[in-house]
């Protein structure tokens, strides 16, 4: 490329300052042009709700690099060689005579800029409802510094506050905590079945359990119909009822921000984002785009798909820079692997859902597996509980997702490298992780998973959810809960209706059980639940089932029956 | 196969019980025999170093399956269905006639046993070595749970105690820390220059730094001539003078038992462990080795190996009983992935050291790579210091070594997990590992990492590692040690003879430097070092290097301005 190159990006928090750095890296004598709408360059969006929960004390600490450099213009201009002008408005572009019409909100004088390439790393914004009441004040996104800002000044403005939250999406989810720890009263209203729909309700279950257990309300299948309030919001009208509150946070999601590429006459897909090739260029070659405005690929689908996040938006930024500079480079595409911390449980996911993956005409086999994350003699080993999804034709691993107090993040990635290598459940099994006590169980919990996968795809044995348990017991069917703990944990809690045979006592009490009933068996993780199968099929039993996932995976009720004899 | 088939496992620490408990949940009419020298079972070795410690705190949960049954001879009959004799030791096995001869230390009954298939988990020895002195009182190995008691009473038995440790690698280090945190002074003497063998030497010698800052000896290049006592160990007379204490652990590593593959005649290699093939069968196809008395394959180079593990054992027992059992099943082999806790350091490997890597013929491209695990503004963020070892021209991930008080573990399995689907730099750079600012940068340090190795694969830049730029400087060569942080940094500690240029104002001060002479760039991580090796680059300097990792993996002496400041 010409060393004189004049490269505009348009757009300055993650992205586009990413691209820019690196242009300037490889094309020292390029022309690097950086334009921000808003006040803030290259901050860090994602840590937005540490910083109202005060885990991250200084706005500052959000823009600053690793060595704590403030990433300003100057900083950009002096360090990395690039040009910026924040507070600055791109009007329009046109893509023929490659220029580009700003607006500066400073100087209110509008200029026309001229490009080689041109950048947009535009972004993404949140959706607002069309609810009444969404313009009252102290109704609030969460995307911006000022938003974050907006935030803090009502949780610091004396007294715990009642907080409505409008969708139990990631970003919902990921302030409740922060709301909470700040003594908020939070309330999560969710039009769908579940909130978290980035997991399995298996598990998502489990989480909303323990945002309950730590005060949050979660109310599902629940519509706002609108925002009360004179001036300030006083209260959220659902479709099942008012709630009074003090301010509101409308987290409903977010989508890219095309409307420059749109009038530019760029190529946007039906996620709603711009189409890109794997180089990031739009349908216009001199016009690249990152970050949360463009549509990715989906690895195992190979469809595009949205998922804006700011460790894709870096890795795009870096595929575009090398492209800008004569350098071919490609960004293949994204598993949706995500990540977030509620209150002391961590959640994870990778590739395809159960019913994602269905709908795609997988074969699908899936499965939960409990257990802790470290050697369970080790103190401080913590629960992770996981739902693993594969193909039962090509055994490739298709989708991961964990939750639980334990380490639930190094699994989610060891997932995501496996399903990107298309690994099969079987060579996941035979990883050669790394083992100490002090960091894993000797089997590690995903090979553990793996090896319960290979199990139901060969046949070994037939399994049911516990959703699917509770319903048959709803529907009254004649069934026998065979629970196969020892008796002191059965005493601890048990399902109700369920008959204790402790698997040591199994093999000399077969006969105690009906060849004519379906038994489902099960124990604390549903291992010992397993060889209990395995032992009444060798019996002559045919219809025999395992509850995936034992009672520590059980989300309905439980009897304790030690607790109920010391009350009564 | 036949639904009375004979089972003989001899060995019944890991493997062992691994395949009897496998075996009879796939053929639970076969008949199962496990024989245990010792009169423990099933116990986890790996976990000693922490019952020593006092962090496990009863023998018998080292013993324990995950829900506290402890795996004793009736637990296994009861509930695996495998008759167990332990304090029985197998005297010779007779292969032709699928007969093996015993002897009962209770009863001292000796008898003959006929199997089907006999399975081999005969496990591992430790070294002796051939040292006077070596049988006194109070010399330990650590391989058993009555070695961990010995130790034990040792330390029990008042006052803070002088240990002398022979062999600097996995279990002598492991059993440091266990040493130190019951108030043991402890000196580990090591032939070789380094300790921690499975670590390349730049990130071994930090880990020794921080070995000796929690007040541990290390003596390298020394040799044990005699242990001295009379009846118990009072000193360790090394070459380089005595050692007063008052016990001392031998671990210089330890060997496969296999005696009695020996002696059946069975394919023994080169390595020491038992020959087997992928269906871990011996060169008899009615005998099955399994575990710490086995070789494996490195996947990488394809050689037989010996790396005793737990998690391979068990992987081997499962491959080895499917396979039994008519079920094929494949182990496909190890990268010798480790990880172990070396006070409030993690320190982990997978596949090739650069030594070994060369030594194979791989076009070798190396890295250091220093940087919080964490999103750094997020507290409780620690740092990881990286080396990547990858191939030039194949481009891909050969060996990843990790160290520091940050999540090691999670980036060695991904690592790992990499190398086994033989990834390239470039594809590990676009994994789509999951972020949120608690749990990994926006870029994961493995990615970073991949981005470094590809920038030096395409010659984007040459470096020198802190060992090289070190021994320029004790070569008194003409260098320009340029160092690119802020003066405030700069004050805090900088390297000898080092001048001062701050990033940002490194393009209006190019003139000050000269151009006839090798200038050597560096900054905290080498990231600006790197950025102002390119400025340099594009001012028309030809002799510019970048120090990997920065001042922060530079082990050696630091001048501290401030502090010198003070203190004069």
């Amino acid at each position: 490329m010409s060393q004189k190159k004049k490269i505009v990006i348009i757009g300055g928090v993650a992205a586009g300052p990413k691209v820019g750095s690196k242009i300037s890296r490889l094309c020292p004598d390029a022309e690097i042009i950086l334009i921000e709408k808003g006040t803030f360059l290259s901050y860090a969006g994602c840590g937005l709700p540490y910083y109202i929960s005060g885990v991250v004390e200084d706005q500052k600490e959000l823009m600053c690099t690793a060595i704590g450099a403030v990433r300003d213009p100057i900083f950009f201009h002096e360090v990395k060689n690039v040009k910026v002008f924040n507070k600055m408005e791109v009007i329009s572009v046109n893509a023929k005579l490659k220029k580009i019409f700003v607006k500066d909100y400073e100087t209110l004088e509008e200029k026309e800029i001229s490009y080689d390439t041109l950048v947009l790393a535009t972004g993404a914004r949140p959706v607002i409802p069309p609810v009444e009441g969404i313009k009252l004040k102290n109704v609030f996104t969460l995307q911006t510094i000022e938003d974050a800002e907006g935030i803090k000044a009502m949780l610091d403005d004396g007294g715990a506050k009642d907080v409505v939250i409008i969708g139990g999406g990631l970003i919902g989810v990921e302030v409740t905590e922060a709301l909470a720890e700040r003594g908020a009263r939070v309330t999560i209203i969710e039009r769908l079945p579940q909130i978290l729909p980035m997991l399995d309700k298996e598990l998502a279950v489990h989480v909303v359990r323990h945002m309950e257990a730590k005060g949050v309300k979660i109310k599902t299948q629940t519509t706002v119909q609108a925002i009360e309030g004179s001036e300030e919001v006083s209260a959220v009208m659902t479709d099942k009822g008012r709630i009074a509150c003090d301010f509101v946070i409308s987290a409903v999601g977010v989508r890219p921000n095309t409307v420059l590429a749109k009038e530019s006459g760029l190529k946007v897909g039906k996620t709603g984002g711009i189409t890109v090739n794997e180089q990031m260029q739009t349908s216009d070659p001199n016009i690249f785009a990152v970050g949360d405005c463009v549509e990715s690929i989906d690895l195992l689908t190979e469809k595009p798909c949205f998922v804006p996040l700011g460790s894709t938006a870096n890795k795009q930024g870096r595929v575009a820079a090398n492209n800008i500079c004569g350098r071919h480079d490609s960004f293949p595409g994204v598993l949706g692997s995500t990540v977030c911390k509620v209150f002391d449980f961590n959640v994870g996911r990778t590739g395809l859902g159960e019913a994602q993956a269905k709908e795609e005409g997988f074969d699908v086999v899936s499965l939960l597996s409990p257990a802790p994350d470290k050697a369970h003699f080790y103190p401080g080993a913590k629960l992770i509980f996981i739902k693993l999804i594969a193909d039962r034709q090509s055994r490739r691993l298709l989708g991961f997702q964990a939750i639980g107090p334990g380490a639930v993040d190094k699994r989610i990635d060891v997932a995501a490298t496996a399903i990107t290598a298309k690994m099969t459940v079987d060579q996941i099994a035979n990883l050669d992780l790394c083992y100490a006590p002090p960091y894993s169980p000797a089997m590690d919990n995903i090979l553990t998973a793996a090896n319960i996968a290979r199990n139901k795809i060969d046949g070994m044995y037939e399994s049911l959810t516990p959703d699917e348990v509770y319903e048959k017991i709803i529907k009254g069917e004649d069934i026998v809960l065979l629970d196969v703990r020892s008796p002191e944990e059965y005493n601890e809690a048990k399902i109700k209706d369920s008959i204790l045979v402790p698997l040591g006592q199994l093999r000399r009490r077969v006969d105690e059980l009906p060849k004519d009933k379906e038994i489902i068996t099960f124990c604390k993780i549903s291992l010992r639940g397993y060889e209990a199968a395995l032992i009444l099929k060798s019996a002559g039993f045919s219809n025999v089932k395992v509850m995936d996932g034992g009672i520590l995976m059980w989300p309905f009720e439980k009897i304790f029956p030690k607790v109920t004899k010391t009350v009564s």
